[in-house]
């Protein structure tokens, strides 16, 4: 066949749908935050103010965290040049993982390069390891969990988005004497609603299930420790692995597992994706230390980003702007049902505002819940809040836009 | 069932069958490399030698590497925060995807966090949506190309390492009118031998597949401009898609794919495992770059390597070390055949000599071919070879190791 035709099809039929994604270059100002410099497809260039990242208390510029990069760049140099087994382990994993074992309560963590590798690594091994596991999925999960559940080859039961009765009535449908995995998150990212993870957890004791929380949008944000959602309703205990990331709130790039020592070994252990792979840089472990330790003792940034939140959530309503009503977090989904109109207002924005919201369209939400997905962080302050709201007001007396033709959650 | 009990058992099972790892930890030291400083499991410390680094070149500490990285963490801070899509593409990432597009003379290049993420995601990807894709596989292929061809779905043919008569009998078995694509690495990573890459290419061009060739252990080493041992020998531009790594000869992390724009647009438009994380940090592009622009015009450390390959290699065979017959690279594979014995070896040679030569055990390689894997760097001098050597005579003698019981490729 003629493979060339036939992407070239693929990409057209891409763009007619409104999902070809272009990528803003951008150049980070540490110090500025969210000031960045936009570098324009016309080769010039301008400030403007990032309102989609998730950076989100700005730790990637803390000067902490960039101090101890700096420090172990200049000791230690730049890669691990190997997988943690064959010469690729340094001090400051193990550093790391002991600190985020302890920030979640947790006997054991583990490192992996990213996020999304974390979620693939560990419910791939852990449901490809337990014999006839059934893994019981919220409809939800982020892609890497859904990757890691496919590795696993383990039967997956998807239940209704926080739905603990449906949940409820899988579990019951399987036999008890199966081993069994409940994955789901606590912040969910494009809709920003929180887990019912009591009500999960009890479940999980009733039928004997595994908890599995991703909880990478919540961790050094929530709890008085930036333990996460789960630290900060007591239920941390009742979870069996928490995955967070070191590349959101802890400024950096990473991600990990926390949860019980033989869990974490086994999945160590097993990892093909872990096994096999270079190992986090030495000076990006040490940042991460650098600001996970300084998010556990200090809660300045995580009150200072609610206030942003609640401010810019009620400076939105007052304008009645459509924002997804069952955000509970940070995240402020502002709802448009349409690829190409999204586009279009995060366009206007950009070009005649200076304000960068990247438009969100399928695959990352359902084709018809297309959004702005703005993410208010401590240095954002009432001054942008004004500007975002009343450029926002002025597209939609141009363009139109009203409530999304299908709400989200 | 009892999940702790099961796990408990499959750990107790792999201590026995020599295969559980434990990873050393270590303290690189910038300016020292190949010295590394050992933690030791004691609390105490001390230095040591690496020898089984793949930091081929010892660009993880060069100094124009780690100033860009520092430059560009003061300017720009830590991470992205963000995917490339939502805020996560700097000017750095547009860089470096030039500049590697350049050093392979393709149209374009995509980065990734990791090496085994590039192989996932544009193996998976381009398997997965071309209709009725067949890929052929050479049996020795890496696991993350393992992994991206499971994850396509499509159908798989593995062909013996390295028969090219095996390969076209594969190809020839398949309707021609499939779409196919034949995977296949420069250096294989556990015994240092090459690829017949012209004779693919042959047989490519006849059956009209797309070429992957997967250069993780060959960018920066080989070719007048580090572009690999497709560069070496003339033949890059018949490769359709070129896989490297920035975390071996080019010292810092990630990997990346370099290939026709078309190709490349395709895997940056539906790779999930590239569209859902979180873009790599801005300095480690920046430090990475450097590492590239280096390489591409310095030639002085790829011969000080391929002479310390050369002193290594007489110096092994002078005292009938068994080196694996069909190393021809820098990787040298000094062939034990027993996981136990091998830990043995290694643990002797890093508590009684200072020398860190991590054992490759199962499922790295298989059972039987248990082996110390050597990777000589343009900073192992004449004494470092001398005293691993005469480290290796002196625990051959005590433990009575020979030739292993299965010779390698």
């Amino acid at each position: 066949m003629d493979t060339n035709a036939f992407f070239e099809d693929l990409l057209t039929r891409t763009r007619l749908d409104g999902r070809y994604r272009t990528f803003a270059q951008l150049e980070r100002i540490a110090g500025a935050f969210p000031r960045a410099r936009w570098h324009r497809p016309d080769g010039g260039s301008q400030e403007v103010t990032v309102w989609c990242s998730n950076d989100y208390l700005g730790m990637g510029q803390h000067p902490e965290v960039l101090a101890a990069m700096h420090e172990t760049i200049a000791r230690s140099g730049a890669g691990t040049g190997g997988t943690r087994n064959i010469s690729g382990t340094v001090r400051e994993h193990v550093a790391l993982e002991q600190e985020l074992a302890g920030l979640h309560g947790k006997e054991a963590a583990l490192l992996f390069t990213s996020g999304w590798i974390s979620n693939l690594a560990a419910l791939g091994t852990l449901g490809r390891l337990l014999p006839d596991c059934a893994i019981f999925s919220d409809a939800l999960n982020h892609n890497s969990m859904i990757e890691g559940i496919r590795r696993s080859g383990a039967e997956r039961f998807i239940f209704r988005h926080n739905d603990v009765a449906h949940l409820e009535e899988l579990l019951g449908s399987v036999d008890p004497a199966r081993p069994k995995i409940i994955a789901f998150e606590s912040v969910y990212s494009m809709d920003g609603d929180v887990a019912p993870i009591a009500a999960i957890c009890d479940l999980a004791d009733r039928y004997g299930a595994i908890t599995y929380l991703d909880e990478v949008h919540a961790v050094g944000m929530y709890g008085s420790h930036g333990g996460g959602i789960a630290e900060r309703e007591g239920l941390a205990d009742r979870i069996s692995i928490i995955e967070g990331t070191l590349a959101k709130a802890f400024g950096v790039i990473g991600g990990y597992v926390a949860g019980p020592a033989l869990l974490i070994d086994v999945i160590r252990s097993f990892a093909e994706s872990f096994i096999f792979t270079t190992s986090l840089c030495p000076h990006l472990a040490a940042g991460a230390l650098a600001a996970v330790r300084h998010l556990r003792q200090s809660g300045g940034e995580r009150s200072l980003q609610q206030a942003a939140v609640a401010r810019l959530k009620a400076a939105l309503a007052a304008e009645g702007l459509p924002v997804a009503r069952g955000s509970a977090s940070h995240i402020v989904p502002l709802m448009v049902g349409d690829a190409h109109l999204c586009r279009a207002i995060s366009t206007a924005l950009l070009e005649e505002h200076g304000i960068y919201v990247q438009p969100i369209n399928y695959p990352t939400v359902p084709v018809g819940q297309e959004r702005l997905r703005i993410t208010p962080t401590p240095f954002h302050d009432e001054g942008h809040i004004r500007k975002l709201v009343s450029a926002l007001v002025s597209i939609r007396a141009r363009v139109g836009w009203g409530e999304p033709k299908k709400a989200a959650a």
